[in-house]
């Protein structure tokens, strides 16, 4: 199979996609990969998947590479007489953050015709926004964090008790997110969050909490990874979480009963589907006193998570063998015809 | 001032955004019209001003104007040598329904900016979904019509009582809605809603509740139009709302006191700002015992509810000139290089 990898965009997870394309020419063994670069400025290039390293693009030296672009069925390479399309069978996005998990990447796949394996659009605009999630969550029956919201021009002022965190509402990979431990640490905290974003989201940051990852997707059946309890300090930053990006070593299921375990995946098939088909994302739930509370949906996880997967790969093929087909709209310009009929004209 | 409108699109209301297109004509007297087809298999296309009418797609006609390629900056006609880009000042979203209204469009044009009047790609996910709406608005604290929601492979019970309303999550103009009386009558509605939804929202029909519409922008202040009481029948079908989509003509405004006026404009105001900057939209309120609850959104009104507004030309114009910029985002490699020194390879 040839899996077309999306990477970069315009976001500040720029480098760390960058990373993830580069960490799956070690896990995607079998398939021929064409891999296609979103610069900042938002062309688009094929890379050699032969020279492809970080410097690459850091040197600027990808924009000696062929320029394509997008148009109806796919990339093509501009010649001089004839446009050349770039053959692949699916696409995979791999643009974290902005362009890539807010559902631009996938109004472009979808609106062009490219099967693409990513989360919809829709998908996308509720798992991209904290805020939109919890509402999502909460009406699927699923539990999240207690939370508050607050705006840029808005009070400054929460109910809530100290410790808490303080996220931006449409960012990932912990930009702009700070433990607040006291009243007197909320400002500034709140002046780097609304750096990023014109809304935050507030929530009881609890010390040792119980934190597990479960990733997955529904191709033909279920395909549900091993659930992990990562090890990490406070909190990943962000230069953490970049080295985190290029993991490709398999990690050990985390140690915990089979009731808690079902639980876990309850709540990750309750919101997987149907609104993530054609994605493989991964769920960071906390458990309080037994109780499964989602934290965040990656909805384009580092690396795609693939070190949590046995056979990652015979999943991505299954996966692009059953995407979700987008609903046929017949136009037949039959108002038009009996309008114009009524008036003589047809 | 040169405004490109968008219509067509593949999408059940491709009808409706023709006949919405052609209506801005009488609309934007002192505005260069550049009128840019996407047809229903997604193709762009330049359409003559002075030629445009119906007939011209219904007939297929259309397919002789020439096609266009969306690239960075704007849309390019392809010339034997070179692009040649189609010049204006500011792309109009008049696509109605799929891919206008649930943010395809806008994702686009964002990607590769293009100055645009439409919602943004959050504002329309959310909006193009009514259940989606609901959570918007309660979080928002503005009340909405009570609902159940019910899916396709689901239970078909409902609590309400009858009379209830049944409508498709995702579609506009009244396209699978059905007036459901009796519990007898819920099968084949829920069959006709759910050809064209894997979602349906069901609310109580209230039988002579009063509706009020209020439509408005953001420029530099805001700019309501006035709220019109609509004279409509039980509920305005496809076919009607089709004629209804062809209007230019002002309305009068509703008789009602100001205290209720300034409860809808407020609730309005609060769903607008700051989601919908950048675009045109009408919001549908009912109003039941002195309480304002909205009804709809429409992130892209019918002929953006030009008739409701004195200065519509005028209101576009400074829209036009105050739209939402995308937030910078610096590309540096500086983890990259960090990690290149790191390894002593920079």
């Amino acid at each position: 199979m040839n899996i077309a990898i999306l990477f970069g965009g315009s976001s500040y997870e720029h480098e760390i996609s960058i990373v993830s394309a580069i960490t799956m020419k070690k896990v995607l063994k079998k398939s021929t990969i064409t891999y296609i670069f979103v610069d900042a400025n938002r062309e688009f290039y094929l890379i050699d998947s032969e020279k492809i390293n970080s410097k690459l693009f850091s040197s600027g030296e990808y924009k000696k590479s062929k320029p394509l672009t997008l148009k109806k069925g796919g990339f093509y390479a501009e010649g001089m007489l004839k446009n050349k399309q770039i053959p692949f069978d699916v696409a995979l996005n791999l643009i974290h953050g902005r362009d890539g998990e807010d559902g631009k990447i996938a109004s472009l796949l979808e609106f062009f015709s490219v099967p693409y394996i990513s989360p919809r659009l829709e998908a996308s605009a509720l798992s991209y926004n904290k805020l939109y999630t919890k509402f999502l969550a909460e009406s699927l029956g699923v539990k999240t964090v207690p939370y508050e919201h607050l705006c840029k021009n808005g009070e400054r002022k929460i109910t809530m008790e100290y410790p808490v965190i303080v996220k931006p509402v449409r960012l990932g990979s912990s930009i702009g997110v700070s433990i607040v431990r006291s009243e007197s640490e909320l400002d500034y905290a709140l002046d780097v969050a609304f750096e990023f974003d014109n809304d935050v989201v507030i929530e009881p940051f609890i010390e040792s909490v119980k934190e597990y990852n479960q990733a997955g997707c529904l191709s033909d059946a279920w395909e549900l990874s091993i659930i992990e309890e990562p090890h990490k300090e406070e909190f990943l930053d962000f230069e953490k979480k970049y080295m985190d990006f290029s993991r490709d070593a398999q990690v050990l299921a985390a140690e915990i009963d089979e009731t808690l375990k079902e639980k876990i995946r309850r709540s990750f098939k309750k919101i997987y589907d149907p609104l993530f088909k054609g994605s493989i994302i991964r769920c960071d739930f906390f458990v309080v006193d037994g109780e499964v509370m989602l934290n965040e949906i990656n909805p384009i996880p580092g690396s795609m998570a693939n070190y949590l997967f046995d056979d990652f790969e015979g999943m991505v093929w299954r996966l692009a063998k059953h995407l979700p087909k987008e609903q046929t709209v017949k136009v037949d310009y039959r108002y038009i015809h009996s309008i114009q009929q009524a008036k003589g004209k047809a």
